[in-house]
């Protein structure tokens, strides 16, 4: 019940995956979202799954859509490039077997058209932000570290935090596992989780761009990020969502309710 | 463990089928529960699912019935009509999965007695009613909106809600990916989800009609919600059951129980 | 992963299965077991089941028991008695898949050893008890209210209460899905759902040892009571238990720990 | 979606195994974790499961680690010792059936590497320490604690506690279905379930180097759990963690979201 539908079969070589679904500060997604779009990145799957909210999305203020992950790739166009997918989408799972099922389905379609590393997109609510917020960073492998050390990467998480949730994290661990590497890059962001800042996405974009080689126009982040509003407040709305559901549930109906007697 | 059982299988022509579970002022419930007597449409088949509560209801104050989803027929009478299958029952799921698995399963019976168009029926609570309070409408495609735009119909249901929650969304998201198309028409109500409003179901139930193209006599509605009013109680004291359950959990238990004591 | 353990396979002629697991009162649990006891019913399979507490029990201080279902069977001594099957135990399933799946598992078994006729007893919390406690009933058909309608059993259930929860519902509902019939017994008892209550019990043994034309000392059901103390307390903690987990899930800790920095 | 990785396939007989998985004072986790690096265990198996927290853990302040359960194995040294199996890890199962299929494996590996006998590790939290806090025994079987009853082990555990809750209770309960014995060995501790307490750990781990005649260094242990201070920490964190996710769940959004109107 967790269904890919392919759009195409793009072939590529030693490619990297780039994912970054709404989480923490939505970093990920926003990061993302903006390299698909300077890049012009082709879609070629979407992902469906019933691990997902049973909800639909409103498009364009009436177009119904289910939710969804996204897969994205473009190809390398000049030397010291690479070949890049990217997952970009909704939502995540909600329940723990989702998202290990889920990933499960993306790791086996990013093996199937030549994905050999991946890198995953965060965020790490710090509370107060420090003077300067360097991206954090933590890999699978130390060789990964090595190759990696020196872009701005501060690769002390484990000083600042004890695990990664949801897909930044298991993604990698469950790479890990294939015995394949990658990195998680973590934009520290203020407290409250379902938040968008573009600061943040800003400042991994940044590190990406340079790891990755390549030519982005960042002067367009915060117009983009601006087009993007309507869409990024839906996916807040539905991060909100899922915890106002379980609020909701607690409110105390008002009067007693004589058909509400307890059987059984 | 989502089990239909047919009572019989119509041969529809390109009909429609429309969507009635309890939902936001139970105003699908209401509005098809009406059509269903009014048109006297036939039922074929009873759905029953593991996702649902497990609970039994009490018809006839006595009378044990498991909680289920039924499906009615009833066919075109003359030209501009539309053969119909009405969904209509006692609840929704409970789960995430639930509700897309059920959901799959109503859309595979309509396929298979030949409905090529759905109609889903919910409710949109605005907190504070406007005076006019227009039917909001969504689609699942361009082409749905201009076949149906000259009804009174809100198009821009995306500026007051980002999504549509439950089957009255997710039947139409599904069916979409089955490259078939649909509407979801809301009425609007106050706030407190669950309290059955006909009022709202009456605009609905104006707007359907209308596209139906049925005769339907409306001055029972409210004669007919009465006889209703039983049954509405203990729908809605089912959704307001859910919400119980989970408030229980959390009253504290008055004295400190010594057999209590946390192990592991 | 809802398993049956047959311990022996009696074949029995158109038997009747008593329910009696834990729930509101628990008397259900007291009136079935006590049954048990009364007529020397053998024990003939034990049901275990993943939708079961994650625990083990304590029986005798020290010993370690799997949560389980238990059935017995007690063969007809003369005529106007009918061979009687004894569902009682430790638990109902936590989830509703759960207590869907249980249920057909322990319908099955019913049928393979010739139950024909299914009796649940349950509890319904009417916060305060009326003077004269009447116990309730439901069925699945006219037919078997006909049937009963002489003993003392109150067929209003449905104007106090709207649904019948968990296996006392049920497993009736998904009895008559097999075009087969039952009736649920409900003794009235006070408020907090999870205190035994064997005045309420005895209420219900009194209608049942009618029905059945039993010969039951009922003097010593007191008595009982009382030997089954510890073991009632442990159910009671069982179910307090279940809200506790909740309960406790939602105490803030005390202390902001640094470790604790939202990431993902 | 549980699956064993397996490093090795030690032969061994008449092995024991022992539990020490996080719980109530991580009391097994300490013990086992101890018990493993004095006798230079050795790794043969990693467990995964889509029933643990959707996190990944870092070690060495950068590196990203699938959440697991780890097998080690030792071989009697001298008469008198037994071959011993060790189960720990980073976290237990999130729900019932997880906990139930998990535990399932666990058996089953055991069962094929040569274990006869399974003891578990837990911590019972008595609120007040009492002023000797002796060792609490519960076992599969009387024979069990005939066997081990000259050790010093208060065998009333039910007079305290009703049931044993996760893997210390369950998989003696599932090993007990097998027609296997067993024995529980529970430290007391203090209130708080996940704070780790090294001092009631000692208390079980000086039992169960006499039951299994071991030569073990205590003096280390002190030393031993300052060196396994970071990661016990992120181990309770992960325990804190799942209760922080439902309590901020709980937050109510600060301002009225006019995105977040209900529909359904």
């Amino acid at each position: 019940m967790t269904v890919i539908k392919l759009l195409g079969k793009p072939k590529l070589k030693n490619a990297v995956l780039i994912e970054g679904l709404p989480g923490v500060g939505n970093i990920g997604r926003v990061a993302v979202g903006y390299l698909i779009e300077e890049l012009k990145a082709k879609k070629f799957a979407d992902l469906y799954s019933k691990w997902f909210f049973p909800f639909v999305m409103l498009h364009d203020k009436y177009k119904i859509h289910l939710l969804k992950n996204e897969f994205y790739y473009w190809k390398a166009k000049r030397k010291g490039q690479r070949d890049i997918v990217f997952l970009i989408g909704d939502c995540q799972s909600l329940s723990p077997q989702g998202h290990y099922e889920v990933g499960e389905k993306v790791l086996d379609l990013a093996e199937k058209v030549g994905v050999t590393e991946i890198f995953t997109v965060g965020g790490l609510a710090t509370g107060e932000l420090e003077e300067k917020r360097e991206v954090i960073g933590a890999v699978t492998d130390d060789k990964i570290l090595k190759k990696y050390k020196k872009h701005k990467i501060d690769f002390n998480a484990g000083e600042k935090v004890g695990y990664i949730v949801g897909a930044a994290g298991l993604l990698l661990g469950l790479w890990k596992q294939r015995d394949k590497d990658g990195m998680c890059l973590l934009g520290q962001t203020t407290g409250f989780p379902i938040v968008t800042d573009p600061k943040a996405a800003e400042e991994v974009l940044d590190v990406l761009v340079k790891i990755l080689n390549l030519k982005i126009d960042m002067t367009k982040l915060e117009k983009k990020v601006k087009e993007m509003e309507e869409f990024m407040k839906k996916v807040e709305s539905l991060q909100k969502r899922a915890l106002m559901d379980i609020t909701k549930a607690h409110e105390k109906p008002g009067k007693k309710d004589e058909s509400l007697r307890y059987i059984g």
